[in-house]
């Protein structure tokens, strides 16, 4: 299997009408009117954003699922994507083709889960680990995007989820957790779901549009991603981290450790993909009444105030200091 | 300097006001009234795509021009991009910034010139070599993309400017093409300039949205584009090698051989970046004087015909067998 026979056999079924069969230079895409576009790129290399030799469907659904949450947090519903797979050249046939087959199922079972297609893309040879990137294309009714800096002194800050799943599903994938052996193995499989196949929260885009004042989404740690909104929008945010809603697992794993270290290394690790944003207090009752209606836990976790950067304290009002907020991409 | 100081201080001031000062999840786009958008996205790879450790201003700016030119064929002007970059993380630290540095003068000086701006992306760490991706939007009026598809039994077949001159440049960087020195520096000039500064040819944007019934770039070979054309139109196309429009080095080059071995070469060996298009006969003077008015030379070599492939003759009559009609990616 060649790169041609790739596309045609795997990637043309993928592709809606704008993808004119990727038998052309590039897709034709008519906008709707009454809609702005909203456009999201992120890039997953082998060994750093994903381990080592798992380059099939998991791979390309997480790729998907990371961008998605990326409109998500815009309010944004997806209608379509641009791919670029570089190939690691060093592979055999036989793993190129179970590979890149594999990989184009894991795009199917997304496209189908959120219903959007494949506009196009490229597909390359590395020598190097493999890279993947998706352009992600998505709308939302003109003037309704959530940006990062709408929030207001006063808001509440809320989360969606439970945070630091992903973190410990990476731990166990990578098997590097000591403790890990003394938490129940329903728990550990949460977290390897989250780290895989994180929900990008689309079912929030309505709530997020109506009631949001700023939004972001959760990729590079809590901490640091509400740090992107306070510094967007101005202000200072506060946190009680004993707020911050943990999956059952995640407790009992932060629990094992008398200290806060294992609840920062929770709310700093970051590959969430939950939710952060901002409302007003007076929408509190209204925003927990939808995300129950939706089946999508929202906590709140603290609030904005007059400042310029994340503090964070525990239930005790004592100040807890993080020296480092999330993930740094270097 | 880390991946948010070079975000801030070197890609921030590329962003239009639809990336929001690449502060924030997405971009936001309003498209305009009446237009299509037209989208394409291309990777590059180090030590493939382009040589290795030239990671700088000259691959920043051919990774705009290979994708402006997708778009040029398509009739469309560029609006906007996305623009991914995994940096090799063994690059020592001032080796990182004289790079990022460098690449985002590359970047600067084509959106100059071409009068676009920088939506979003992202960047990463590797450890293989660079792989760089950008998605470029265009906008053409409403209905008027020019497909590949669109070529009718009898009409003439064109090509832009000239043929084979980056598969000079490229054989020049390498420094493994023997009989080079016997041809003048000028000209082998002209090779490495089309090789690392190809120009998009967005000149003819609106001459291909009038005149073209198809159209297409022969980044992958002159041969094996037209051949693209051929099969989305599902007809035959005959070109006069002969006819092929060479620059006065790569005819120097190209007459040291006997055989047509050389002129083989120059017109499957690809990164060219000129446009091939078809159209009417009807058309031929209306095509030849715009072109002339637009400064981009024009040539016509060869036709539509019934069939469902490229085939290639001699100025005699003599036909010519290619075995391998293009670069093939992997």
């Amino acid at each position: 299997m060649d790169e041609f026979s790739f596309i045609k056999a795997c990637l043309a079924p993928l592709a809606g009408p704008e993808g004119l069969g990727l038998l052309d230079d590039a897709a034709l895409m008519t906008p709707r009117a009454g809609y702005d576009l909203v456009l999201t790129k992120d890039t997953m290399v082998e060994g750093v954003h994903f381990p080592n030799g798992i380059c099939g469907a998991d791979t390309a659904g997480k790729l998907l699922r990371v961008n998605l949450s990326d409109l998500a947090a815009k309010g944004a519903t997806p209608v379509g994507y641009l791919l670029s797979i570089a190939w690691p050249e060093s592979w055999p046939n036989h793993e190129f083709e179970m590979n890149a087959k594999s990989f184009a199922t894991g795009l199917k079972a997304v496209q189908a889960q959120y219903g959007f297609a494949l506009y196009g893309g490229d597909t390359v040879k590395t020598s190097g680990p493999m890279v993947v990137t998706a352009t992600l294309i998505g709308e939302v009714p003109a003037g309704r995007m959530v940006k990062r800096s709408g929030a207001n002194e006063d808001d509440d800050i809320w989360v969606s989820g439970t945070v630091g799943d992903a973190y410990l599903g990476l731990q166990t994938i990578l098997s590097e957790q000591n403790s890990i052996a003394s938490i129940p193995p329903d728990a550990q499989a949460v977290w390897t779901e989250a780290y895989w196949r994180p929900t990008p929260r689309l079912a929030l885009t309505e709530l997020l549009r109506d009631y949001a004042t700023s939004s972001v989404d959760i990729s590079d740690g809590l901490i640091a991603d509400i740090g992107h909104i306070a510094k967007a929008s101005g202000l200072g945010i506060a946190i009680n981290i004993d707020n911050v809603p943990l999956s059952n697992g995640a407790k009992l794993w932060a629990a094992e450790d008398a200290t806060r270290d294992s609840l920062i290394k929770l709310i700093t690790g970051g590959d969430d993909y939950e939710i952060a944003f901002t409302a007003a207090p007076k929408d509190r009752a209204i925003i927990t009444e939808k995300g129950n209606a939706l089946g999508v836990p929202l906590t709140r976790i603290g609030a904005c105030i007059s400042g310029d950067s994340v503090a964070c304290f525990d239930s005790l009002g004592k100040s807890i200091r993080i020296d480092r907020p999330g993930y740094s991409h270097f």
